[in-house]
């Protein structure tokens, strides 16, 4: 049961975090951040954006790896990778969003991870209000390396996993995976289906990271320019599975393709919206594929299920 | 002297930010909060972006508003403003940046309003790093009231004068304020100058704040969308002065200008750049004119000039 995890940490210094940098819990195997959120956080409907959300586990994620003494040289590489020119890139993302915090709210986010068969690793976020304790977010990611280099995936050497196995913790904070294939390419048979285009899309030098590669959470503000603002304006985001095929470099030109599905239900009436979509090069190769799911605003989202992998 | 506003604060109550969310300092007079800069703040550079700056003195000014228990039912604007339908339009902005902070730094961000002429506000800041405390940036602002039914300016009634006025600080961040006329139109006469342009830019939905406009601080990121990667890449943005015209609503389209001008310093040999800019509506009217002055990577800004006004 979840609830277990609210163990109370061992030694006292692991219950500061002064300074809101998050700090080791759980018996060293979880990390654990406050965010406030700010107003330049939040949108037209005064809630923090699913982009703001998706910052604060990236951010966890590094400091978890930094709070951990296993950062090297790199962008939450350890040191045993940062000598192969290894790095980690993510290969899919999955979140449930349940609410969208508002300006002046605190989140707490939990993070921690665990072994992705034998060459990938996974990491899981659960974020909560940190005064009520309800859950805002649960997410999971998996993770493969890649060589710096040769820009081609490597296994994981031993070195580096005897860094990190002892950090790994079997917990799976979404309970029903979204494990459906994500369509190839827009779905143009589709008669019902409503699709959006987006071209010409570039990164700004802004988006780019300390690897000169736009940073992951741009794909999904990129996914979302092709999305019919009415979506935006009258659904809120209930979920996004993302599938990550391709690096972006500085000098690429995409575009961003929707299709939208209505789907009604037919007990309560209510209509509720799925999206799918791409981003590819304007050259051809597909870069991202997702799905999202879409609530009409005000909706409550469905009663929280309550993980059971533990 | 500056250093006079080091004066330790009366209230041990007032010396507490547990949350990071800020306090009154200075007799009342000034307000203070701590940013740590995130992982996903930082660019290809491994410093914060100016935008994210920007965003700490937006952050800053607002919790000023609320933690002085001004806080209407606005973004920022005051019981008796509310009351009248009035808020905040910023006509004005300027800032110098000495250095850009990085990833896990702490910035601490003052910030202070006084009276400019006798229907507008003022608003300074002065940001500096936490634990140094050397200057990272320098600003002001200047501020009118608009009636949000009308969309026009507004006089400031005598009530909301009388709820401001006591915060009113006289103290001036920047020495050599930069009054010097912007360019309406880009200079079309220069030869020398070389010129770039950005077309077909529209807000996204997550750029809209309460109000369904677009916030101050992504006009920065429009202005600078026109200059060419190449600056951005070998220069850091040394000080920025921006003239706010028009409002800008959710279905604008709008066109970035910018011309460069390269200046060779006959002296060190050091050539630096400034840059004259222009966002306007395709429609033909200006929303926002700016100048940005330029540095290469690397350099020390100039000696930090003290403030003498107070």
């Amino acid at each position: 049961q979840w609830t277990l995890l609210d163990w109370k940490p061992k030694r006292p210094d692991m219950l500061t975090d002064t300074f809101g940098f998050g700090r080791i819990i759980h018996d060293g195997l979880m990390f654990r951040q406050n965010f406030s959120i700010r107003s330049y956080e939040i949108g037209a409907d005064r809630t923090a954006s699913i982009e703001t959300l998706m910052n604060h586990l990236q951010e966890t994620a590094l400091n978890h790896v930094k709070t951990a003494g296993l950062l090297g040289d790199g962008f939450g590489s350890t040191p045993e990778m940062s000598k192969r020119n290894l790095f980690w890139v993510v290969s899919q993302m999955q979140a449930i969003v349940e609410r969208y915090p508002c300006w002046g709210d605190t989140v707490e986010v939990d993070t921690w991870v665990s072994a992705n068969g034998k060459n990938g690793m996974r990491r899981d976020w659960h974020i909560r209000d940190s005064i009520t304790g309800d859950t805002i977010l649960k997410a999971t990611s998996k993770w493969v390396m890649m060589n710096k280099l040769t820009r081609k995936l490597a296994r994981i050497p031993d070195e580096v996993r005897t860094e990190i196995e002892p950090y790994f913790f079997e917990l799976s904070a979404i309970v029903d995976e979204d494990n459906r294939k994500l369509p190839k390419l827009p779905d143009d048979k589709s008669t019902t289906a409503a699709k959006y285009v987006r071209t010409g899309l570039t990164p700004r030098w802004a988006d780019l990271d300390i690897n000169q590669h736009v940073n992951n959470v741009k794909y999904i503000a990129w996914i979302l320019e092709s999305a019919p603002i009415s979506i935006l304006e009258n659904h809120e985001l209930a979920s996004i599975v993302l599938d990550y095929k391709r690096e972006c470099g500085r000098d690429s030109v995409l575009q961003s393709h929707t299709t939208v599905h209505t789907d009604c239900n037919s007990e309560s009436g209510e209509t509720t919206l799925h999206c799918e979509h791409v981003l590819s090069l304007e050259s051809g190769p597909t870069m991202v594929k997702a799905r999202t799911m879409w609530r009409p605003k005000g909706t409550k989202a469905q009663e929280t299920v309550v993980p059971s992998s533990l």
